[in-house]
C-alpha cells in the first residue's frame, strides 16, 4: 500500500455562488495529488509524457460529503491498494483544516500511447519504484 | 421517464495537452444539460436558489469512453428513470457527431435549503412537473 | 470591418462566491465568439490548427463595467477593425438581455507554427476572406 | 511600494492542447499571489467578505511573452507601487524556474459593499497595514 498526503488552498477562482467548490473542480485537485505522489517517488509525470506515454483517466467516481469552501488549506490523502498493472487504481479522501472528511473519490488510469492513442503497457521504472510499496 | 438532449461546441479552454477534454470538465457539461432540461419543463434552476432552495451535488460517477476533442459538437442525452424524491438521480450519455459514445454518467443532486444548507423537501412546483413524465 | 455577434449563457461553473462570473472565465467566452466568428466565414479554427498553424493570444485588455450573471444569456459582439497582418486585433462587447454593456475588450492573436512555435505569416485563405470586409 | 513572490505549480488541468498555460487561466493565479500577498501582511481576504467588502476587478491588462507550460514552477512577483485608496492598483511579473520572464499583467480592483454591491471605502485596517509600505 501507498500512501500520500498533499495539501492544497482552495482559490476564489474554484468557488461558485453557492459558496462552496464547485463539483468540478475536484477532479483537479486529485490530478495535483496523483502528481505530487509521483513526484514524491521520484517520478515525473511530466517526463513520462515526453518519453510518450499518457495517462488518461478511465473512471472517476466522487461523493461530496460536505462543501470544500474558498480559503480551505485541504489535505488529500492518496491511496494507492493495488500494484499497478495496465491500470492504476488511487482512492482519495479529502479533509479540511478541522480534520473533517469532505469528499471521498476514487479514479482509475490506463498507459496510453500518445503516438497511437492505444493502450500501453507500464513503463518498467514506474512498475519497479511502486512494487517497493507492495 | 424523462429524456432531454442538449448540444455543446467544446471550448479550446477546455482542452489539456493530451489533447483531450480535461476530464474535470464534463461535470460542467452535465450541469449545463442538468439546467437545459429544467428549462424545456418551464423550471428555472435560477429562480429555484433566488426561492431559497439550492441542489448541490451528492454523488459523481463517470466512465470515459472515447475522448471528446476540440470543436466537437457534443450531444449530451440526460436520462431521469426515477420520479425525484428528496433526492434526484440524473443519467447522461454523452455522443459526438459520429452518435460515438463518449462518456456515461451519472449524478445524484439533493434539495438544500439556501439559508440553513441543511436538506430541503422537492418544491412541490418541481415535483409535480417531474410527476407528469412517470 | 467585420462585425459578429455570438450568445453564450453563463454556466453554474463560471460563477464564483460573489455570484458574478469569475474575472478569469471571460477569456472563454471571447475565444469562443472569436472561433464562431471564423465559423461564419467559412473558416475552421481547428483545420488551421491542423494545418500546422496556431494562434495564441498575445496581448488581452479588459474592462469589467457591470457584472456577467448566472444564467445570464450574454450577447459577445466582436469587432475587427483593421485588416489583419501578422497580427490580428479584436475587440470586444459584451450585453446581458437587458443590452446593458457588461465589458469591453480586446486581444491581440498571432499566427504561430505549431512544429516551430516560431510566428507565421498568416494563411492566404484567411487574408483573403478577410480583406472582403475592409 | 510593496512587492510579493509566491510559487504555483502548473496544473494539467490549466494547460490546453497547443501544450500552453490557456490564457484565461493566467487570472487565478494571479488571484492567489494577491491573497497570499495579504496574508503575507497578516491579512485575510477571506475575512474581509466575511465583514461585508469585497474586491472585484475592474481592469486587466495582461502581455503573454513567453508560454508557461505544464509542471512549470512559476514564480508570480505582485508589486504594488501606489498606495491603495478606493482603488487598488497590483502588477505582475510571471517568471518560470529559468528565471524567464513569461507575462506581465495589472489589475485594478476596488472595494465594493456585499450587501449594496456599491463601491466602499477602503477598510482602515488594510490602508494601515499598506501604509507602512509607502
Amino acid at each position: 500500500m501507498y500512501i500520500f498526503e498533499h495539501q492544497i488552498r482552495v482559490r476564489y477562482a474554484e468557488t461558485d455562488q453557492m459558496g462552496y467548490v464547485y463539483y468540478g473542480n475536484y477532479a483537479a485537485y486529485l490530478e495535483v495529488a496523483r502528481v505530487e505522489s509521483f513526484r514524491n517517488l521520484g517520478l515525473s509525470y511530466k517526463k513520462l509524457e515526453e518519453s510518450g506515454i499518457m495517462m488518461p483517466v478511465l473512471e472517476y467516481k466522487t461523493k461530496y460529503i460536505r462543501p470544500a469552501k474558498y480559503d480551505d488549506l485541504l489535505t488529500i490523502k492518496l491511496i494507492m491498494k493495488q500494484k499497478p498493472s495496465t491500470r492504476i487504481l488511487f482512492e482519495y479522501e479529502i479533509y479540511n483544516e478541522d480534520k473533517i472528511l469532505l469528499n471521498t473519490s476514487e479514479t482509475t488510469l490506463v498507459f496510453v500511447s500518445t503516438s497511437t492513442g492505444k493502450p500501453s503497457p507500464a513503463p518498467e521504472l514506474f512498475l519497479k519504484i511502486f512494487e517497493q510499496h507492495f
